[in-house]
């Protein structure tokens, strides 16, 4: 092969995309610890198994259908029609880098999504249906939406929607789909009193929790840059910073926020937080500058705070937090571009047009994911059963879907005789009544 | 200095080569976790130990003389003569990436090799021991092996072999060294019972195992495609989807399959059956499209639920699954490579010749690996013994080896009273064979 | 954009060090788990917390600060003065990559010197406290020392001090820094015995410090090479490979010297002497050829294991070792490079000259760091106070400052009945004066 600049050019893509592709994958394995140390340790290596189902039939179920729905030959701008099984046309799709790299980048976003949903149905969804779910979502929930945005073709991407890398099109389609799921499905037993208050059902390992976060976190260097999809696009170097200073101003803003709001810095809320500025900045990450991503970040970090406490509230029992983590600051995200972008951004002189564009398409894809992951949800529901008997939960998912504990020999129980205030726990933990701790609302 | 477009040509091709290199060495851990989550508490520290000796004295000892048998001057088609402690004459190796480079990318690869038997002989084996056979690993039987399939002059090499990044040079020569390995060993006390029947040794830390088994699938991200060896290779999207969807199919297999089996999705199958569809496809990825990939990856997610039972019956005890995972999926893959290959393959109108030569290959290089390691073995235990006493393995290798548990402070002993079908499992631990479960073959 | 060689030259740059800077950033992950897994569960999550707020807190600081300070317009050799919150005159800043792919790439650097010191202080230091201390020393402390080495103008880069990625400028700075540190707050109550005895308080979860290590030494494919800058500097394969080499002896070393010394191979000094080899490589990795660097890192896995040893008898109480190894073995390898430079070193004919640079430099930022920390915390101190109480260190830092502990529903408590010798250890690990074993010294 003579090698030219053409060459050369194509090269240097790919070697990113590729790389970028193999970050975004790790986040897998983020997902799967973070959401296996918030939950309790009966019904971690369930949550893990999801993931996994997440990552192999959701993989396949992109190749198969998802990714022609996604970028495939565009179908009235709501979805496309070809590319299936990476096959037929798809030379619509301008790029320098082979399509099997293009692929592999959107596959690994396509199992993001499903690993969002995963940690809110945790504890309590059976794992059959969680497997029907994940082929549904990857082939049919993610791509439609995100044919909307990022499609040739695509409404929204016609209207001038502005969502680089997914603040709108994976993460508040992940958080919406998460809630409509656990709406559907109802809150683990024992989560709520008769009386109206809750109980706290604690991680069960805050380092498995902490691992996700920063697998994720590393796995964002690839989400966001990534998804320039060019290695000479030197503003990868930007959306680099932006994406990190908003992650570190979440994370900060989680411990000071709870610091301030507790007494105490809250581990949670510093993962959750810094989680939360990475799902808001991922839509502007490219259109804003330093200074406005710490902004986008700070507003995350409170955010989270504030939606955990009212979903549960409103008894939206999610275990790992993650609608309020890409639900609510995915939505904030693509609307901060609106505000904060350099160019049409309201703060930057840009007026109003934008921020409509994007407060139109956030309502929409919420409205598609929300609306459809209800209805999949309810079918699923009348038919084979989402949920595991009351009596299954009490056992674990572990045993009872898996045969096996997550841990065999390490002995479980609650040794927390002390919490925050001095309250205490009961020890059994195989009941999640009893092992919780009641808090004041 | 002047930039021209060779500069700029061997600028990408390094950048790639040494950040796969990097995600080959992450395999490293991904191989310490995954063997010390599916062995007991009490071994789990060890076998971590042995990985480290692996990436230390075996990168040591790839440096010294594994390299110039596999990569030196060639004599005779068997084996390389130049090269040692990286000097000497390498011009005869077609480079565009510094020897520097090729050599970090191949001495991760050669650690693997020995990190694939580590797990096989966990539980049991003689730290000082092993260390003496990863020499010997990393500097003769890996290198000799590799040099006959990728050296220049290797007279499988010479004959048209193809295994692009090792199923048969790695991962066949893995897992034949680690089934003579065991052979020579034995299995662990309270494995087999006395009336033939055998007993389940549960994994200790699914987490761990799955944090190993996620590792090592982003680590393939670099393996497969990085041995391409150029980033202006565009076939290196080809093998980063080909390898993602044999190790997605090869998991959902394992998943199924022991659903329909057992009933119940068994979550070291799903591992396994992932590791397997990697192993498989690690010789064709270049070679053949998606759906044959699928294939590969699915034919191998049933041999690694297959094999594993197969080698439980002859009582070649591997803990983890090694030999199933590593040798039976290798040579499947290597031997798929004369069925699916686009050009050569049968299945595409190839003829038998390739697949003859697959088969010749992976016999020599099978029996070669099977041979000197079950010689080496039979010589370190008639000399300086390869097992610990049975006092010592009841009392666990963490202990006895390196002075410390693995958990210092987390209670450990069995607490899963109700385990698959609810037999009851004795508490003490410390007891292989009272610990394990009486299963009915 | 038309596409010519400097833009593609620019191109393979940024992605190398974009690709490096996420590497150097999972170091944070790394850092996080080496200590938590070096510490007792009671503390685990405290660490974990103190290493986010490096990660958040501390990229804030540098952003804000600390960048100006190290790679602003110089004032007299000593500090910087433009650059503060990314803006400012840069220009002098002779750069081929967009500045913020290179403010990343440092920003990681900051983090991981504040990451060194939180080791050393674990178990007893105040959250607050260290919230302060590391906007300090990302913004000060750090940045100036940073300066004198690798700013333009900076003093001791005037002079020809060679550090290539940071013996000196990151580890000893971080571990002098660290000395300090705990010779102002003092040992860990039960560390030392009245009668001068000493107790070990052993690691918590060694699976967790190799998973930190492992992912250091990973990260460190991007540490050492990425400071090249440049993908097209083909130094960057030979300083991948002496760091790895360095990092292999100093793990053989650090086991095989344990081996020699107390009959066991011991994990802690596997694990810390890998780090002590990559420490020391890291000054003169891009200087020195393979033989050398195998050289470099033996003699730190020796010096790694005498240091822990005497830091103990002086009753530096530093739980992880970080003193020992970023401090000692740093200042090792920065002297190193004056003896084993290919051009300038003392063992290749270059005299003492360079030697004697090294040394002065060493000596100055070592001063610097243990001086400036030794006046913070000494203010910090007499203010608002750096250590928690005897009572909250018996409680454990977890429940004191966060509320919940690592491990919810895992059962803590000793259970190492027979360590090294058979002494027995006393059951309740909550005191750490009776869960500690004595040692004859």
């Amino acid at each position: 092969m003579e090698i030219g600049i053409k060459e050369l050019a194509q090269g240097i893509d790919t070697v990113w995309v590729l790389l970028c592709a193999a970050l975004v994958f790790f986040m897998e394995a983020g997902f799967a610890f973070l959401e296996a140390g918030f939950v309790r340790a009966k019904n971690s290596l369930n949550i893990v198994m999801k993931v996994f189902v997440d990552s192999t039939l959701g993989m396949l179920s992109f190749w198969a259908v998802g990714f022609g729905v996604m970028y495939g030959l565009d179908k009235a701008g709501i979805f496309g029609v070809s590319g299936f099984f990476l096959g037929g046309d798809l030379g619509h799709i301008d790029l320098r880098i082979p399509t099997y790299a293009f692929w592999l980048f959107q596959a690994a976003f396509a199992m993001a999504v499903a690993s969002i949903i995963s940690g809110a149905v945790a504890e309590r969804m059976k794992f059959g249906a969680y497997m029907i779910f994940t082929i549904i979502c990857t082939a049919i929930i993610y791509p439609v939406a995100g044919h909307w945005i990022w499609g040739s073709g695509g409404w929204l991407a016609e209207m001038g929607m502005l969502d680089f890398a997914g603040s709108a099109a994976v993460h508040a389609v992940g958080g919406m789909a998460a809630l409509a799921a656990v709406l559907v499905l109802g809150p683990r037993n024992g989560k709520y009193n008769s009386d109206g208050t809750m109980n706290v059902i604690p991680a069960h390992n805050m380092h498995l929790a902490f691992l996700g976060t920063f697998i994720l976190w590393v796995g964002w260097f690839g989400f966001n840059p990534g998804s320039a999809l060019s290695g000479l696009d030197m503003n990868i170097a930007r959306i680099a910073v932006t994406t990190n200073l908003a992650a570190a101003t979440g994370g900060m803003t989680g411990i000071l926020f709870t610091m301030w709001r507790y007494g105490k810095a809250d581990p949670s809320m510093a993962a959750n937080g810094a989680l939360a500025g990475l799902a808001a900045i991922t839509a502007g990450t490219a259109f804003v500058g330093p200074g406005s991503a710490v902004v986008i970040g700070m507003v995350a970090g409170v955010l989270v705070v504030l939606a955990v406490e009212l979903f549960d509230r409103i008894k939206a029992d999610d275990p790992v937090g993650a609608i309020a983590v890409h639900g609510v600051c995915g939505i904030w995200g693509t609307l901060a571009v609106g505000l904060f972008a350099a160019e049409g951004g309201l703060f930057f002189g840009g007026g109003i047009q934008l921020l409509s564009v994007q407060a139109l398409g956030i309502t929409a894809v919420s409205l598609w994911a929300f609306g459809t992951t209800f209805a999949v949800f309810t079918v699923l529901k009348k038919t084979i059963g989402i949920r595991v008997s009351a009596h299954e939960e009490l056992e674990g998912m572990d045993l009872v879907e898996h045969g096996i504990p997550a841990y065999n020999e390490l002995v479980t129980g609650s040794v927390l005789e002390k919490g925050i205030g001095g309250e205490h726990v009961l020890k059994d933990m195989s009941n999640p009544v009893v092992n919780a701790k009641p808090v004041k609302q």
